[in-house]
Order: C-alpha cells, then structure tokens, then sequence
C-alpha cells in the first residue's frame, strides 16, 4: 500500500468518525476525557522510556538546550497533560449551543446552532504534549482530529497517541476519532493538505517554517497560526515606571513564544529619559538591545538595528528599538511590520490610546498592559489549540468555540416561495 | 508593465484603502452607497449601450437563452441594482459592534468588536448586477474589493465599476477602495489568488468550475460558495399534498439556483401513493424526471437514474428520485451525495424532524418547508453576498456580519504576567 493510500484510509476513517462524534453526547466525550487522562498516568514510565528515545537521537543531533526542554518529558509534564484534559472535560460544550434565532413574517423559525468543524488535520512540532491537548480539545469540540507531530518527537507522539486512542475508544468514542500519522516522511504532510473531500480544516503549529509551508501547499482550509511580530510602543505621556514593567515582562518573561515582544517603540519627547532607564534594565536581563540611529545617540554602544531587525521574530533575548516622532510613525511602523498578532501602548493620554486601539491591526490591542496576556487561558477561554494571525474564522487565541462551524435549522408547516 | 505588476498596483492600492475604510464612519458610507445608486441611474443610458456590446458578442457566440437572460441589462435591473445599494445603505453597520467582553481576575478588561476583513477578492461570472451589489457591501462592511468579473461581462461590469467608483471617491471613499480588473485574460484570476500579502479573502460566486480552480489554486483564504445538490426526504408520515407543493416549488420555481432540490428521497411506505401525484404534478411543469429502480416500478417510463445523477447539480428542469426504506437511509443517501447546503424532510413524525435536523450536515437543514428559502434576503439578513458551503468562516447565506472579522481591544493599567 502507497503512503497515500495509507494516509487517506485514515482520513476515511476519520470522516466517517466524525459523523458519529458529532452526534455524541457532552457526557460519553466527558468520561473519555477522563479515562485518557487516567491512562496517560498509568502508563507514564512507558511513556518516559519512548520520550528517552526521541530525547536521545536529539542529543546526538546536538538539538538545541531550549528545544531539547521543550521535548523532554518527565513525571509532572505527564500529570499537566492528563490534568489538561480533566479541564477540557470541565469546559461547557460548544456543540448544539444556539447562537441565535428567528422567527419570519412567513412563520419559518431559524435557528442558528454551533455543530463540530467535522476533520481537523493539526500539524505540529517539537513539544509532544500538543498530541493529547490538541485530541482533547477537538474531541470535546465533536471533531475527529488527524495529528501529525514532528520527527524530532515520533516516539513520544506515537506512544502518546496510541495511549490515549485506545483510552477513547474503550470510554465509547467512536473508532477513527484520533487518527495519528505514524511515518516521519514529510511527503505525509503534502498528502494530508490536499485530502479536501475528508479534511475540513488545518491547523498548523510551530515555527514560520512550518506555517509558510502549510499555508502555501495546501488546498484545505487553513488556519494560520502564531508567528508574532508584536511590538510596545511607550508614548510621551507614559509612566515611565510601568512603561519598563511593561517592556520588560513582554520581551524577557518568555522569549520563545509568539506574544513577546520584539521592537520597541519610544515617543521622541521621553526618549531621554526612558531610553537608559529600560535599556539599562534589558541588559541587566541579559537581552542584546539594537537599536535605530536616534536610539544610538541616546544610548551609546548599542548594536545598529538594520530593516532585517524590524521584520524578525527573534523568540530569543534580543530586542530592537525606535524612537517615533509620535503616535502616527508608531501606527505605521506597525502597519508595515507587524504580523497582526498583539500589540501595545503605554500612554496616560485617553485620545492616543483610543486612536491606537481602533488603528492598530492586529488580533489583540492593549492600552498599558503587556502583549504576553494573548492566551486562552489569560482571556478566560479554559483552553487554546493555538493563535489565529489570520482574519477568517477565528482571530487571537482559538479556544473550544474555535473548533466550531454553525447550522441553520428551520422549522415550517409547508411553507413555500 | 506585466500583467502581474499591473494586479499588484490595484492590490497594494486596495490595502492601502482598506486601513483608511476600516475607520470610516457609517455616515461616509452611506452617503457614498446613496451617491453610488444615483450615479448608476444618472448613466443608464451609458451602461445600456455597453451592455448591449456584451449582448452582441454573446450572441454571436450561441450563448443559451439563460445565459443570455442573466446578462442582459434594461432599465429596470439597473433601477434594481441602484435600489440595492440603497437598501445596503439602509442596514446596520456591523464594523465596531461588541460581540462581548470580560473583566479578568487581574482587573484586564477585555472587549472583542467587529473589524473589516481588510482586502476582498470576488471573482465571478455573468449577472453584471454583482459588480455592484460586491462592491456595496464590502463598502458598507469596511473592506477594499477587487473584482473580477467573466469575460462575457467585461463591457457591463467595466462601465458599471467605472461608474461607482468615481462616485464613491467623490463621495469621500478612499481612493483605491474598489478596484475592477479589467483584463478578460485567465491569467489574471491565477495572479490574485496568489496575492496572500494582499488580499485576506477570495469568494468565488459562480459555476463549479470557476469554485473548483478557485480553490484549487489559491493560496489566499477562500470562502466556498454555492454549488447545491439539494434533497428533499418525503417521510412515510408526511403530508402528501404539502410534500407536493414543497418538492414542486424546491425543483420548479427556479430550477437554476444553487437551493433548488436536485434528488427527492421517498419513503417506501407511501411512494405508491405520493409517487404517481409528485411525479404526475412534475411532468405537468415540464421536468424530465429519472428513477431508481423501485421509483419505475411504482411508476413506468421514467428514465433510469444512474450513480452520475446523484452527483449532478442538474440546474434544470431535471429531477432524480430514489425510494428509500426509511429516514435511515435518506440520511445516509444524503450524506453520501449532498454538497451540503440545503436539505429537507417532509414529516409529521416529531422524532424523525428532531433527528434529522441533527444528523443531516448541511448549512441549511428544513423541517416542513422547501429548502428554496436558503438565501440572505429570505433568512432577514437584509443582503447577500453568496452562499457559503464550508464550515469554517461563514456558512450558509452571507451578510454583512460574515464579510467581518474581529479584534480584541485589551485595557490594562500596568498589568504585566
């Protein structure tokens, strides 16, 4: 049998799981939910023993210390995932949820319910834990789900994915629910972007690469996920105080993810007086600051930030900065760099944070907080399957209402046009 | 220049608008829309004469009578394109509406409102009408329009375009808001659904095959819309005389559009009785109707309907029909060969309604009523921009609201995580 052949009899199966999952009451997804959060722990040392497999060939690949943490698994990572899962089974469930009715002049009754996607395809890399959140949440969301994890992560994926299908399957969910793409062939990922008569949507997660790759290959619907070139912008009015709070939670609190920020922008008026107050604090930090040509001659020593700076998602201790002349530079620095994910301005003045808010394009605009709160978990959703940086469908952090599509059901007593 | 440097100029153009749009008030809007039907009605005389151009070469051609019909331009559809502006002007601006917000535990207020998608493409083909009624709506919902139409309309759609576009610049609309392609060549459509750093959505409004290489080809988001393989299920308790009228108004009333009924699904129970009524009542209007083998032993001399035939989207004054044991089966029927768009049941069983409003996966979903009622006006959304048949974004008949995304606007006061 062909790869392709393969990969679309699970798709098939998946599809014709769907139909039963979407049907399949709050309870039956509940008590899976739990029973797989339950095996994942009875069989945790199984599972640390195939994650020393993939932990081992990274080593002797010289993977990266951050990537190699972002892999490893231990006794708590496994307790946090089964614990993920409990709090999918807590989270209302979306399916059948109204959103909406009318009744027409003509005595039709339209109403508007929330039902499953039907297949979500998730392509994703490194961290293994994605296999059990982004199964949980699309099982609670009645979807069927194909998972296809990076290499790097094969026998944690695998091991987790088979853990928790037969944990599912056994609590009554319907066979083919969770399908798992075993083979490290990345002509997999090509196959499963092109299956538009089983696939209704794709989700990838993890780096720029990956994403651009998605996104340009494939014919399925795709939600564009997480690349963020955010930015703070500190305008003349701020408290300078917050300001440096602020700027220093959104680049060194947690470099790597897509919420940090990467440029940061300083109204010419406070310059002075802001620019070696948080540059001093950035580099007490341990964070490489460049810096544009006016940043420079405020603060000496500072690397040149070059056009390249201003488009780079570092995800790493570096930070550039600009000195704007006001508020409109700022706006449009964001406009041409930005990658519409999350943004924010540190001001005491009511009109600029209202014109910031209403002009900056992105999914989330703050005024004086920091962009690391654009989370599902921050916004109170109990759950996220990732970012959305595109407009349709869903925008900013993608919880379980996400994972829905909608239904018209109309009632009548003959009615005719 | 090349062909595509020519697109991309329009394009850029677009996006540069669509930042201005985006914040443009109901009132400038409206006024334009309003300025938009005068200017179409003070140039009718122009707009007929081009359009009589398209009219020769059609004919020359052997375009069908139907086609012929859609194409053709009199006075009165131009009153109706102009009123249609009018009414778009009329309905509620959906741009800054809430659709919710939070006060988190850490004092963050948290507000999602309605933003414009930003860059829409159509491309479609015929009814010269959409050239104006596209560019309308995405006006009132705050987006830049690129439109494309088909070649058979390119002197109608460039004169109508010309003639909107002056008047709504005039009228305070920034300049580039509504672009019109006005090359007939294929190659254009290849281009712009390439254009990802530009546009953020392609909707196609047309044949299957313009859908299908639309979404084949495109790496922009793309809306799906329209193709109907519509059914109508007549259950074993249905009321045989409004089982008629409906399967009569879904198949007859206007057999071209996407919700009309392609195949009627008959409950073995009562096909003796209701067979010879609804097929009698369908040769009477002239529809060549095909049957399964159990619908020509109930009734001879119909030709047999084949696998191929449901499939087919006939558009026509064709229709197929199948007896099926029970709604089991109907629902399985339907599953197999629906496009998901509009399906019905016939019953007076309460628990087979219920059940198959649930089970049927289809953006409309009837009780009792003909599925000829799937479409923005009937549904009370005051417009329509097509019919979506996928699940993610929108489904079933679009709005303003569907031509909309959303933004989170966060206010904080220091908050840092």
């Amino acid at each position: 049998m062909s790869l392709e052949e393969k990969i679309i009899i699970k798709a098939a199966q998946a599809k014709q799981a769907a139909f039963a999952l979407a049907v399949l009451s709050t309870e039956a997804k509940n008590q899976a939910l739990h029973a797989m959060a339950a095996a994942l722990e009875a069989r945790s040392s199984l599972i640390l023993l195939e994650n020393a497999k993939d932990i081992d060939v990274a080593r002797k690949m010289g993977m990266s210390r951050s990537m190699l943490d972002r892999l490893m698994l231990n006794e708590e990572r496994i307790l946090q995932m089964a614990e993920g899962l409990r709090q999918t089974a807590m989270l209302p469930d979306p399916i059948g949820q109204g959103i909406g009715s009318t009744l027409r002049p003509n005595g039709l009754e339209i109403r508007k319910v929330r039902v499953p996607l039907g297949v979500i395809g998730i392509i994703y890399e490194a961290r293994p834990n994605v296999t059990a959140d982004a199964a949980g949440l699309c099982l609670k969301s009645g979807n069927a789900v194909i998972l296809r994890g990076g290499s790097e992560a094969i026998y944690s994926n695998q091991v987790i994915a088979s853990v928790i299908t037969k944990a599912a399957y056994e609590a009554g969910v319907p066979e083919g629910s969770i399908q798992f793409i075993e083979t490290t062939d990345r002509q997999a990922v090509r196959i499963l972007l092109n299956l538009n008569q089983y696939l209704d949507v794709i989700i990838p997660r993890g780096g720029a690469g990956l994403i651009k790759a998605v996104v340009t290959n494939s014919t399925v619907p795709v939600i564009e996920t997480g690349t963020g070139v955010c930015h703070t912008f500190v305008d003349a009015s701020a408290n300078l105080e917050m300001a440096k709070n602020i700027s220093i939670n959104a680049k060194v609190s947690r470099p790597s993810v897509c919420n940090s920020m990467e440029t940061l922008l300083v109204h010419e008026a406070i310059a002075g007086d802001f620019l070696p107050l948080v540059i001093d604090a950035m580099k007490e930090k341990g964070v490489e600051v460049r810096g544009c040509e006016k940043t420079r001659s405020y603060y000496g020593g500072l690397v040149p930030a070059t056009e390249e700076d201003w488009q780079t998602e570092y995800g790493d201790l570096i930070l550039s900065v600009k000195v704007v002349a006001d508020l409109d530079e700022a706006i449009a620095h964001i406009a041409k760099y930005n990658t519409k994910h999350s943004e924010t301005i540190v001001t005491q003045d009511y009109t600029n944070a209202r014109k910031f808010q209403q002009y900056v394009d992105a999914a989330a605009v703050y005024v004086n907080a920091s962009t690391r709160f654009t989370d599902g978990f921050e916004f109170g959703f109990g759950a996220e399957i990732g970012i959305s940086t595109q407009k349709l469908h869903a925008r900013g952090p993608m919880g379980l209402t996400e994972l829905t599509s909608a239904k018209y059901l109309i009632s009548g007593e003959g009615q005719v046009r």
